[in-house]
Formats: C-alpha cells, sequence, structure tokens
C-alpha cells in the first residue's frame, strides 16, 4: 500500500463471514416490542406470520456473532467487499488538515447499501418456503434491493411504493420491474386500507408509515406470503454490520482509526451498520471515536421526537416498539431523501443512543446537496440525497479542523448513489430546492398521534 | 482464489501503467486520414486546433506501449482496476456448460468504460494550457464521462447533446451539470450551422455526426478550447486498453483464456479496449480466441457498410477517415442503444476487421433486451443498452455450447450500467420496442452521401 492510497480493498478472502450483534455488548438490553392490545412483549408466535422463524431468532438473540450463511455470502461477493475511499481530492478543495474516508456501498447491484440485509431476508425465507413476499419502498432504495434479492433466490416480489416516490421516480418502478417485481403505488387500491384512504383522497402522495401498512397487510393474508422491513429492526441492522466490519480491517489496512464517524439515519440500518463494530472497538477501549447520527431537519426523530412506544406504521398494525419518534401519523415534507423520511428510528439504535454512544445532530437539505455536489465534482460520485446528510457534517467537521488546524480521520457512510435521484439535483442546481425546519408546534401536534400507554 | 470465484480482483499494485498500441503489431498500418481538399494525409498542423500536441502524437504513433501519466492514474483509481466476473448464475440459468465472464467498466462515477479516455484526454490538455474542451454526445454516456474528466482537472466542459436523448433523458444532463458542464441541445442555435438546421425543422432530433459538427465548429473558433471524441480515433482506442490488459492479467489470476470474446461496437473504443490486448495475444501465437465484434441490426457499420473515406461527421468538418460507413449522412433509427448509433466505425478497428483478425454480427434490439433482462435477473446487474448486445452475443454462444457440449469460455466486454436508461427497460417491458432492420434500398440509400474521390 503505498501513500498515495485512493481505494482500500480487501482481499475477498478476508470477507467477513459473520455478523455482529450489538445487543450482546450493550450494558442493558433495548426493551421489547409490545402487543398493542396486552402490552406484553411480543412473542415469536405473535411474529410468525410475518416473519421466518430464522429472522425472528436473529431478531432477540443477544449472542455476539451470527454466521453468515455460506448461500448468503455467495451472492454478497458479487459486490462485496466494498471498497473504502480517502477523498483526498474533497480534503484539497476543503483545504482541511483532516482525512476523510468514505465506505462506498455505491457499488452493490442496487446502487445502495441494502441488498446487504435483502438478500439475506430473502435467503431465510426462501430456506422456510415462502414463495412470495411484500414490502414497502419509500425512495425506491428497498424495494429495489428485495426485487434483486427475490430474483436471486426465485421468490415473487411484491413492492408498495409511496405514491409520491412512484411518480417523481419512475426509473425505480422500471428497475424493480427489471427484476421481476410488482409495484404498487400506495396508498393502492389492493388493500382495504388503502382503497379508504383513496376514497377520501385520490392523490394522496401516501407516507412510508402507510405503504409499510399495505403490505404487512397483504403478508399477512396469504400463508404462503411473508413481509420483509428494509430497516429499523433488530435482524436488519445487524445483516448491515458486513459494512463496518470490512471498514474496520480496511482502515488497519492503511494504519488509521477514525476520530469522527458520520453516518445518515433515516431507519437507522445504513448508520448502524457501519457504526455498530466501531461501537464494539469503542466499549471495549480499542478506539474512541465520536459517532454521529446525521438527520434531516424536516424529519429530526432522534433529535426532536420523543423516546416512547410508538407504532411503526400509520394503520397501527405493528407492535409498539420503544423508539425516538415524531408520531406514526407524522407525514414528513416531501425532501427528497426519501430513505430518511421515516416517523421513527431503530428502537436499537434510538436506545445506543439513550446509552450515550452516539450523538445526533439535524441538517437542512439544501447544505446536504451543497455537500453533495462538491463531494461529485472532487470525487466523481454523485451520491444519493440521503448520505449527502453524513457529508454534510463531514465537511462541518473538516471545515472545523481547518479552523483549528487538528489533522482529525473523519470516516463518512456513503450508502449509494444518485443516479436515480438526478431530478433532485436538477431542482437543487436550478434553485426550487426549499429547506423544511419543523416548527415546535409542528413537533406537538406531530407527536400527539403517538399512543398513552396505561 | 477458490473454486467458486465471482470476482476476479486485481490488485491496485497491478494497474497497467502502459497503454497498448496495436499499430505496432498490425502486418500493414492503418490507411490514414485525408484533407478533403487536397486528398493528401493530413499532418499535425491541420489537427492542432481541435487537439493537443500529445494526443495528435498518440494518433500517429506507431510505438506498441504509450506510459500513462501518474496524474492518469491517480484518478483512474478512483475505480481501477475494475472487477472481471463470473456469471455464474447467467450460466446456471441457460444450463450451459459455458463459462461467461465479463469485465465490469459500470464501476467509474459516469458508469461506463468512457472515462477511461476522457481522464487522459482532459490530462493531456490542461497539461498544454487549454482551459475549455467542447465534444458530442449521444445516449450521454460519453458526455458525462468528459464532464466528469474536466471536473478532475479544472476544465471548462460543454457539451452537445444530440436532441433526441436530450429530450427523452433529462436524467444525463442534470448528471453533466453536477459535474459543472454546460449542455446543449443540438442542433443548437449556437453555431451556425445548427441555426440552419433548426431553421428548416425545429424539432429535428439531431445524429451524432451533427452534434459532432457543432462541438468541432465552437473549439475550432476559441484558441483556449478544444474539441475531445469519445470513440472512433486511435488515441481514443489506446486510451481504452487498460481494459483489455486488466482482463488479461485477471483471467490469468483464474488460469482461463478466452475461446470467444465479443463486445458491442458503435464507434469501436469499447471492443477494442477489451479486444485489442487479447489480438496481440492471438498474433503472437499465445491463444486463439475468436473475436466478434457485435453491432445493432439497425445500425451495420461493419456489416453492412463500405470501407471507404468518409467524413465522421454530418457537416464534413472532419478529414476523411478510410472506414466501414453507412455515409455521413445516414441517421439510424431511434433505437435505445444511442452509443452504437454512428454512421461510421473506427478507422483502426475498420483496419483489423479487413485484415481477417476479428469476425462482426448484427443483431436486433429485442433480441439484446431480451438478454439484457435475463442477465439483470441472474447477476444483478443492469446493462446499459450498449452491451446487451455484446450479451445477446454470448447467450447464443453459451446456447450453441450446450447445443454441442462444449465447455467454451467465454469473455463479454460489460461496458455500462443502465441505470440512467431504464426508460428504455420500460419500453420493452411494456412490448412497445420495435426492431429495424435496415432494407436493400434504405442501405444503398444511405451510402449515396459517401464521397467518390477523384
Amino acid at each position: 500500500m503505498t501513500d498515495d492510497y485512493y481505494r482500500v480493498t480487501l482481499p475477498a478472502s478476508e470477507q467477513p463471514t459473520q455478523w455482529y450483534n450489538i445487543v450482546g455488548d450493550l450494558p442493558a438490553p433495548p426493551p421489547p416490542p409490545l402487543h398493542p392490545g396486552t402490552l406484553e412483549p411480543v412473542g415469536p408466535d405473535d411474529l410468525a406470520p410475518l416473519f421466518p422463524m430464522a429472522l425472528i431468532g436473529q431478531e432477540v438473540t443477544s449472542e455476539r456473532y451470527v454466521d453468515i450463511p455460506g448461500g448468503v455470502l455467495d451472492v454478497l461477493r458479487l459486490w462485496r467487499p466494498s471498497p473504502l475511499m480517502r477523498a483526498r481530492r474533497l480534503e484539497r478543495a476543503l483545504d482541511t488538515p483532516a482525512k476523510i474516508f468514505y465506505k462506498y456501498e455505491g457499488v452493490s447491484p442496487a446502487g445502495s447499501h441494502k441488498p446487504n440485509t435483502a438478500v439475506a431476508q430473502a435467503f431465510y425465507n426462501r430456506a422456510e418456503g415462502v414463495t412470495r413476499l411484500t414490502t414497502e419502498t419509500g425512495a425506491g432504495q428497498w424495494g429495489s434491493a428485495l426485487a434483486f434479492a427475490c430474483a436471486q433466490y426465485g421468490i415473487d416480489c411484491e413492492v408498495w411504493q409511496v405514491a409520491a416516490s412512484y411518480r417523481q421516480k419512475p426509473y425505480r418502478k422500471t428497475m424493480m420491474e427489471v427484476w421481476g417485481a410488482a409495484v404498487h403505488s400506495s396508498p393502492s387500491p389492493a388493500t382495504e386500507y388503502g382503497r379508504g384512504v383513496l376514497a377520501a383522497d385520490p392523490d394522496h402522495p401516501g407516507s412510508l408509515g402507510m405503504a409499510i401498512s399495505e403490505a404487512i397487510m397483504m403478508a399477512a393474508a396469504d400463508p404462503a406470503a411473508r413481509y420483509c422491513l428494509g430497516s429499523v429492526l433488530n435482524h436488519v441492522l445487524m445483516h448491515q454490520t458486513v459494512i463496518g466490519e470490512e471498514a474496520l480491517l480496511q482502515m488497519a489496512m492503511v494504519d488509521e482509526q477514525p476520530d469522527v464517524l458520520v453516518g445518515c439515519t433515516g431507519g437507522g440500518s445504513n448508520f448502524a451498520g457501519l457504526a455498530f463494530p466501531f461501537l464494539r472497538e469503542k466499549m471495549a477501549g480499542r478506539m474512541s471515536p465520536a459517532v454521529r447520527c446525521v438527520e434531516p431537519a424536516s424529519c429530526p426523530s432522534l433529535t426532536r421526537g420523543q423516546y416512547r412506544y410508538d407504532f411503526g406504521d400509520a394503520a397501527q398494525v405493528t407492535p409498539l416498539l420503544k423508539m425516538h419518534t415524531l408520531g406514526h401519523s407524522f407525514i414528513p415534507e416531501p425532501i427528497h431523501a426519501g430513505g430518511l423520511r421515516y416517523h421513527g428510528m431503530s428502537p436499537l439504535l434510538s436506545h445506543v443512543y439513550e446509552l450515550g454512544l452516539v450523538e445526533a445532530v439535524a441538517i437542512p437539505q439544501r447544505e446536504c446537496f451543497e455537500a453533495g455536489l462538491q463531494f461529485a465534482r472532487a470525487e466523481g460520485i454523485i451520491p444519493a440525497p440521503e448520505p449527502t446528510h453524513a457529508l454534510a457534517a463531514a465537511v462541518r467537521e473538516a471545515l472545523a479542523c481547518k479552523e483549528s488546524g487538528e489533522p482529525k480521520t473523519i470516516l463518512t457512510a456513503m450508502c449509494g448513489h444518485g443516479h436515480l435521484d438526478l431530478g433532485a439535483y436538477e431542482a437543487y442546481l436550478q434553485g426550487s430546492l426549499a429547506d423544511h425546519e419543523l416548527s415546535e408546534s409542528e413537533v406537538a401536534a406531530a407527536l400527539e398521534s403517538v399512543p398513552v400507554l396505561a
């Protein structure tokens, strides 16, 4: 490895073969999901209509490591290990003494980190005889990932795409169809719930919470079908830890440790995927990075939501999850980082935040796009709108280093490319992007939908 | 390397540091470009208003190898060496005894092989003080590549995009703008030639030949500007040979040699990039692959054009090039493989074809999209419309192997992803794609624009 490396490539032989489960290392376990009727913790039987037993087991395990099946590794090998990049040109453009690294997940077929868990979920479902999977998608990244994964294992895939995104991004729908999936605009005529929403407003833009409701209802009604979630749940976050495990090995290859780690947070899986293995090292005293969640100012579940039990979806069909939430009826402004427009935050990441292991900051979207544009011109890669939030935080940190003269090492989660989000860049370039900062009263109103438990 | 490899990764330390120039190994030199007025070979002075001296030198050299400057290697390192993949899942889907490999160039920032030469061209122009570069683009791949490259070296970039593509693919325009380029729809009001065309037909769909004319005219009128071409010329093909040099090393890593090599041909640079290093090995008797050009049935310059001196552009501003041509006034049907819609074929590749070193076949677009869809579902990667032509040829070959039982090794040039071409897949999925096979009289009519030399 020379001093002027740009890309740190992990040999295929060092591809991680275990997922890391941070639950086993935490000083306290995360609060369990509750049945909304009984307020008792949900058991495997409650979840069995929706998930295969293997994933239910992973959802509740406290084992620190879980072996990745060979049938999953085989598919991940199509693009993993993903590259760790040193953003030398961005460093020069910022004139900063900081070193900026980014772990790039846009090399997957679907262009984001999402296939890391989609492949695992499709694999376990197939192993238990499931022939049909349903899911929701916001920006389209998750739906694409599951469509790709289902094509790999010969499973029928049905996706409910948030209506606003369905209309705004026809290419995402086509991408899913290329991989053989059926795609519905949500709210859809396919469910009673969707029909009700459409009756009241035929042009309803939908929301991730609504699309989750529809996908769950369809899976629950078909014994051969199961449901997949692209973020939020423990097993999803665990599947993403291959990102951080690879990054640890790659940072070691160039003798570096992060002083600051930043990642964007929507449901939390991309952030957790990179951060949790580094938090393990931090908890063990082997390194001491500041670890920072970056969320959109228009959907600030960590920084302005409350840590309470709430539903994961709009129609209240999920268990109650203890998480940072803005209220399950909250419908964020249609910002372009569709993957970050979720009312809640992963219960596990919320718990980790409560334990003080990570920080959080909210950034408005124009600053994010500015950072994204600067990154694209310096590094070539055009980031998806979601990781521009992490980039904006990295740029803030690098400019602070310029002020202070500190040569910090910054590690950024670059979770996907923006090839199907160029409409958002066009809006930014034309000056038509607005920032949506929530008022106190908007937050208070949204929080009213959080149930008050007896 | 285990027996079940999917991705063959070349270490960064083995990145090729020289381009291969096949001219030095051919039994006869390619016929020179002629000045259309004098019919004498053009000299460096004729080309100096359009190209920097370093590239003019590369255009005419017969040195077998040319060193790649460090300033070019540094940028190529952002994505090179690119992966060589074994398409095991496609092999299984086809139930063939053949082994199918593909060299994947979609990992570049612009998503295709084009940045390999764009970076080199921008570098040499910058080194000679050029501050503005003009070019044309059809599908948008080349314009994107040059926009990216110019951003790397701080050069202003101006692109004339074929009007039909400009309207059909707004994301491509935005991608170029994200990298800081100015984009014109061609024919454009910016040139006298463009104004003339628009006066006769304000909705003219444009053609690559027209866009080349406009970009050349603009560069010739500005002493600080030069012109870049994304294919066709000798130096462009040479810059692409990093693809084949890497693939040779990667095939050796897994102890394989191709029995058949296929690549799509528009201007010829992607094909030459992969094939020329293998042709060197073939000419030296070290391997003996069949090497096959695949072109669209609607623009079959090799299989149905004539090998004659013709203009490279519609307005007759280029030198005369000895090449396989359908006539410089030929405007192909608006098929979706925009990168293959050029009336001519690289003079060097045409010469290689005349020498009998390569074969050629034309395939209609629906068969290509069918192969593309099958590939996407099996391998995950969604190919651009251009390389689906190579894939269709690979599938034909693999199915022939299934018939004969021969376990041939097939190597395919997978020159880019189709993230910005999903509209074409949508048309295919909806059944609205047509095949355009040229009639004899259409070919004869098109050939009438080829000049008859005294």
